[in-house]
């Protein structure tokens, strides 16, 4: 999979990038990750990107040339399957869509900042509006940084057993039970005795129905979801 | 406000939290962020943080006496209103979440890793558990980063009015409405005239219709929320 990146922060998404399961991703050349600096698509050699909103008001607004010029160069190389614009506004993103966009082979994710990107990007040329969640951030950096972090660690290959991706939260509509490691008794607080009887149906049984019980406290409604 | 956070890859983080406005908010001296290995309370030499989980089954649980450790140490240098634990279980970060935050003087954030943290550790010791949306990630460094980011901006003094957090999404139950910048006409596609028409009254009134519509359409129950 091959993912490419619009931002006017680069530096960012160095560390992000390039440590844990991305870097393990990358090494294994299953995942490449393309930042692209956006101000090499300025408008003049100020390095000009965003301009003052019509109609008034604080915040500057990314300018349509740019952006324009940016995804139409980087699509030259590649044919996309989302031109994906991170925006506070965008749907929901949730372990489904993350499990859909693991399926696709390019991506284009591209950062707002400020107060956004100009309307008309967004009318012509994104195909699809994420939202990490209900708040507001410094820009899309962070949230494209988490997108590639949900889709990276499903691509086969990426993670091993030991990490394997099926028992984690959400993957079957349900949030994972609690666990425990060493040791059983620490300041007195005791691991639950099941854990320890060695006994793998019992364990899967308590295993399910905490988990159960946690989605239904935590998330009702969760379960009842397609 | 002094956010610190324990993590086992305080290199994940640096990027995030050495740019935009969290340099500005760290220069201006509003915000301090401390990153803390947590191998450096490892219970032996090789520096272990982790073992398998009790009851079998893929993954490695973070053990109680490292983070312990860890808390404990830093809870001698200053009070913590919140103990939060970064998990995807956890409730949904929302703005008015980050709102409630930002009036904190000391957090202290903790991030997870592979199958997550012994529930020994949750239970005594977390005060708040955060999930920054429904789905997966491969540890709790980059939500750390995201609570940093959306609370840091909320500090008096870090935004400029140029930015100003006053009109963001969600301040008002309302998500944001388009914004245009120049030029008012690219490639035929033309920014609403009243945008251009310079009467405060009738843009006021179209951005409110705007983000009233959008919100109905993108976010049906939030302008309901209370």
């Amino acid at each position: 999979m091959h993912i490419d990146i619009i931002t006017v922060l680069p530096e960012l998404l160095e560390s992000p990038l390039s440590h844990s399961i991305m870097k393990r991703a990358k090494d294994k050349g299953l995942l490449q990750v393309g930042v692209h600096r956006l101000r090499q698509w300025a408008v003049n050699a100020y390095g000009q990107v965003d301009d003052y909103q019509y109609g008034g008001g604080a915040g500057m607004v990314m300018m349509c040339e740019p952006l324009v010029n940016a995804i139409e160069h980087l699509s030259q190389s590649r044919t996309y399957d989302e031109i994906i614009y991170l925006t506070p506004d965008g749907e929901q993103f949730n372990q489904k869509t993350a499990n859909q966009l693991s399926l696709q082979q390019n991506l284009l994710l591209i950062c707002g900042h400020y107060k956004g990107i100009d309307e008309r990007v967004r009318e012509h040329f994104i195909t699809k509006e994420i939202s990490i969640g209900d708040y507001v951030l410094s820009g899309g950096e962070l949230p494209a940084a988490v997108l590639v972090d949900a889709i990276g660690r499903l691509l086969p290959g990426v993670l091993n057993d030991e990490t394997s991706a099926l028992f984690d939260s959400f993957q079957d509509n349900l949030l994972a039970p609690p666990v425990y490691t060493r040791p059983a008794d620490y300041r007195g607080w005791k691991v639950p005795e099941i854990l320890l009887s060695g006994d793998p149906g019992k364990i899967a049984d308590w295993r399910y129905e905490a988990a159960v019980q946690r989605t239904r406290k935590r998330r009702p409604g969760m379960a009842e979801e397609e």
